[in-house]
């Protein structure tokens, strides 16, 4: 059943899925239940009131739909809107520009504002369209917190203070999916009218939840969103939700399970804790790639982000083969290049269930494979440049003191 | 975790989610993979192969989408079809209600062909339409082939030849949900365009898996099928199908390496083996709820399911509380009236990977269910009768001989 | 690696190894640990002082020993006695018989008492040995509480009585396999001086922990005892419970938290419960045995077993052939009958995590292969019966009312 | 449930019990099953085929006993020797040491050969005593082929070299625990009579199963042994094995399954591959020692153990304020030095199925810890060592390439 084993461990290190912690894969290790049972509502209600803390919301209302990240940008998008709306979309990467095809192929009216791949969302040109904007023709702002393709964090804070500034009312829809439960996320303070993730990225699940959250304006918007949807309709939804039985369709019971599993441990941890515990991964991933001698795709520290590193190879190398030889060799999964970038950066993914010392062991892997491919590393450098910090910063497990 | 913990094992007998062997519990207790790397392509290749063979079809392309039934009916609907478009569709219970349902809010002009509930499909006033239809106005017939709601299955042979006898080129879409890997079904044979059904059902994994097959002609209409898709799109399908990489988003791993063995077992077992246990075990329930003097919800013996048996119960009790005291009391889950037959029927699912002797632990748990509420049973005349017809009808285990 | 998979679950009603609970298989579904960190002592001190409760005793010491119950006899008798130590065995049954073998291997001078196989232990025999035992030369007492052959239980609260009633210091050793967790015992109000069970019985784990229980008399006698034991010897346990380190050597991780599982289920049940609902299944099982115009094994009400019931089958049939056909047609595993009963008994396993509709199933089965053998059973006959009783007995299960 | 969580996954690098590898967790996460069936006999059979591999015999005759590596020695001395026989033990270690602390009390007279901890077994006082001993008044050798305290492997070659040369025949019983599926180890090449491992050490399981092998000679002096035994009995099991029931009590199903898949894991990578892996991994991990300025434990080259290394800390540092640090700290396991050595060394285990990016990340963890304990360490310099030495020499993965 296991095409291609190898001994020992996998080292997961693409930017997801990621690694499940064994207490969930231990809850979803379980046969199907009778959905329409009283159990299986009251677990969903806990569920549903506990997701909004990984939101930081208190208003918003989660949605918690069998699909994946692309399913939950659909349902973002037709939940709210109307085909022919005019939504900004800003393009930085191979996943905003999957989800600015699914915006075209929605037929909306799609302004895309375009960056170099590596750079984040041009917030300046979204300034100037605000600003000539006061017929209010911009329904939606779309936004990818964290574009996985290259390593790029946007600053929500600051597009919502462009709109604030400019008192315009559009909704501001983000897609979160490399980002929440990892960098901080604040759906509330930013205003953000619809966030989303999927379980397969920090959340440490399987993949098939697409978990989204509407802020009471998307759900006003709802009313009058014309984009014809049914899988994804919010309204199935709030009519079970009212109903107390929550659930329009046949829910994954080992996924929720799943998913309460995932909150205690993120709440164990503390949100915040697992937030610097990210930022710890992403600093010391990036002394990494510089004491290899080699660049980050993002092209700015504003940008760099805590969840994933797009490394820049010199273009004697192919970054594809480093990727392929980490797997035949090293029994370690590091995420490919795409599309702009394919052959010229490989991707570390330090998102999710994982601590200081697997991270290392990547970054040996990495280093060992960088010499593979003829690229003069010095052996142990990246090491302990990541050690170096992790020592000063890491700090002690809670439970063990 | 376990909000409602009984002692002993849970008595599963909804029509979905069903039980899930041991063998597929174990194939899916593991991390996630890097669903890019060579092993989830190479495994879903076969899979993709393999999963025709539940559908009887060679010429048949499927999709695993990760979704529920709900959303493999609205892949089936918008990748064939285009809003306006005329289609025929049988209302004879609760799943084909919600179909239709469906169907009306992607804009399709729906032609309802509504019969009593514990009836089939009303074939005799399909044959008029499509007689009355030589400008082929109707694109597609729409029917389900096993309606969950009232335990009835419609005779797709039927279907096809009045198609064939009036030389209609509407497509063919089938709600195989609660039917495929459980009561005979013939894509190919039978000319059926679109057939689907969901992991959690006879195929005995997890909801998540909605799987969709399509033949040719379906596949041709995909290119003028205007219905605005992206989630759902088999294109996007196609076009990874091409590359060798087989997936536009992230699929579950867990899942798919759960199908590989659910697979497994239903080959090691024999699909017609499979086909005539489930018969066994229809009859069976059939025998018992006669011997109870009790009606099944199914009008006549030609529509007779052999997934699941919806019993009707005298006037002066309410079939809900018989629910819920099976589950209360017994921990055994048995499936609601639902929408019309609510409070009048009472469901027992017996599909997927189950035996007889769990049938008959059920049957025996519901003659004392049917004692509580005051319906004057006699305790063991079901279960004399369904063992009856078991100890002349199974066959011994053959790995066993 | 199923070397003989058939539809559906296997109905396992051997008198063990018994069916494991979801939320133990979920506890055990675990990596290997450091025994030597914090966790493992923290999680075991907990498990030693839980393990009483099952034992009903306060005044006793625990070792929860990796091995079987053949090895908790060994450890029950080298720790307290001396080779040439007269002790009194009662031999009621096979497992008796084995203990009693061991006895003799382990060089004890034993006095056995035989009763026919299907009665108690001839407690006349021991009044009269006890009195006429005034110079204390019998050493230890071994009985069996539940003779798993034969389905017989002995009243070890007599046994006391005689000991009391003779002022006679003679050790109380109780072999409690398949009686502890499930029929109601007393270490401390009836005076028990090693009480031992194994995992894989009542308490649903898988086989691998021998769990025994010492009186601080039996800790007292370990000082005299002169039989050779290394790895059963409880003073190298004690020495690291002083420690605070509790193993003297390598635990099952999983078995651990298998075991914290275990109790959890057993606690949130309710052992008075527990033991209720074994005898609801032990009471249900004789019903049906009598339904069918068969025998028991045991002779008298009085012994009457609610974990096990060994069903005596008339001449014209080999009752081999009834567990042969139980496995190869029905999924079904029955008990052999073993040494003087092989062919004249088949037993029926009612021990564990089991509920009432599980072993209405498993009767039902029964009822067919009876008549497969040539047995004129009216099918549903013990399965009424059994209904019959649980239907007026069976409670609301606590957490879902 | 889990006492200490910390986030990520736990470093497990004590000597035993080890990592479980994925596949044999999914193996053994299944119900019990009656062992009395045709099934377990039949999977059995090939396990004790099978497991002869692991000794590489093929006139060996396994045992597969419900116990730890403390039982199987218990096992392999009591099925062979008398007591007040001659044995020569020798004492290198804290296992050693044991081993004969267990002898001493099974009342052989047992003539200890110490060596300074950190030696290997003193072969030249073994040699001088079969010179003596032309009475043959030695019934057996007792040696550890791998001390798990110290990190040294002996060299069993010579000793079968000594035994020929003085044609002395004695037995040899090898304690091959922390050695066999990890060092070169030829059963039948170097007349070894009784070989035993434990299941939580390089197969990769559960604690829970003594694995001891017995030659033809060890199995005929079976008949003169006198000392006593019951659970241990090898005769008990060759009973059964020639019922062709092989159990003469009840085994752990889960263990049976789970040895089954790390046998199938093991011959799948090829026993000497497995071999060469573990050589990788001591060699890199005695180059990080030294990189870091620290020392062996192991006094000669000839002794280094290629399944723990046990390190030398400064005399300023305790090296238990290592082992605590590094689980409290950086979620890692490390083996504590243990009497003698206890404070003086820390050890790390590199057995069992693990692969070199694990035993890196181990590495750089370490670094950091001794960092933290004050020792002035060049962070990456140990990383750098055994990353240059794997660069070099890891092969890929033969069922990527």
């Amino acid at each position: 059943m296991d095409y291609v084993y190898g001994p020992g461990r996998n080292h997961l290190f693409v930017p997801g899925p990621v690694n499940i912690p064994e207490p969930v894969l231990r809850a979803m290790n379980r046969n199907n239940e009778d959905y329409r049972s009283p159990a299986v509502p009251a677990l969903t209600k806990i569920l549903v009131e506990d997701v909004k803390k990984i939101f930081k919301t208190t208003s918003g209302t989660p949605f918690l739909i069998p699909t994946t990240g692309t399913g939950a940008w659909e349902s973002a998008l037709t939940n709210t809107l109307s085909p022919g709306d005019r939504i900004v979309s800003f393009l930085i990467g191979q996943f905003s520009l999957l989800w600015i095809d699914q915006q075209q192929r929605l037929k909306f009216n799609v302004d895309v504002v375009e960056s170099d791949w590596g750079q984040g969302a041009n917030l300046e040109v979204l300034e100037s369209k605000l600003a000539a904007d006061s017929a209010h023709t911009i329904k939606a702002i779309c936004i990818v917190h964290n574009e996985t393709a290259t390593g790029v964090t946007n600053d929500l804070s600051k597009v919502r203070r462009l709109l604030d500034d400019y008192r315009h009312p559009a909704l501001l829809l983000v897609d979160g999916v490399s980002s929440i439960c990892a960098i901080d996320f604040r759906m509330d303070e930013w205003g953000v009218d619809v966030a989303l993730t999927g379980s397969q990225k920090a959340l440490s699940l399987p993949t098939g939840l697409g978990i989204v959250c509407a802020s009471p304006k998307a759900l006003e918007a709802t009313k009058t969103a014309k984009s014809v949807r049914v899988f994804f309709d919010w309204n199935d939804y709030l009519k079970f939700y009212k109903l107390g039985t929550y659930w329009p369709y046949t829910p994954s019971i080992q996924l929720l399970y799943g998913l309460r599993a995932a909150l205690d441990l993120l709440f164990e941890e503390g949100l915040d804790n697992v937030i610097a515990r990210h930022k710890r991964l992403g600093t010391a991933t990036r002394l990494a790639v510089e004491a290899w001698g080699l660049k980050n795709c993002t092209q700015k520290e504003e940008w760099f982000s805590d969840t994933v590193t797009a490394v820049l190879v010199p273009p004697y190398i192919d970054s594809a083969e480093i990727v392929r030889r980490a797997w035949k060799r090293y029994n370690l999964s590091l995420g490919l290049g795409l599309n702009k970038v394919a052959g010229k950066v490989f991707r570390i993914g330090h998102l999710g269930n994982l601590n200081e010392l697997q991270l290392l062991g990547c970054l040996a892997g990495v280093e060992m494979i960088l010499k593979d491919v003829g690229y003069p590393v010095k052996l142990g450098s990246g090491v302990a440049a990541a050690s170096a910090y992790f020592q000063n910063t890491i700090p002690l497990i809670p439970s063990r003191i």
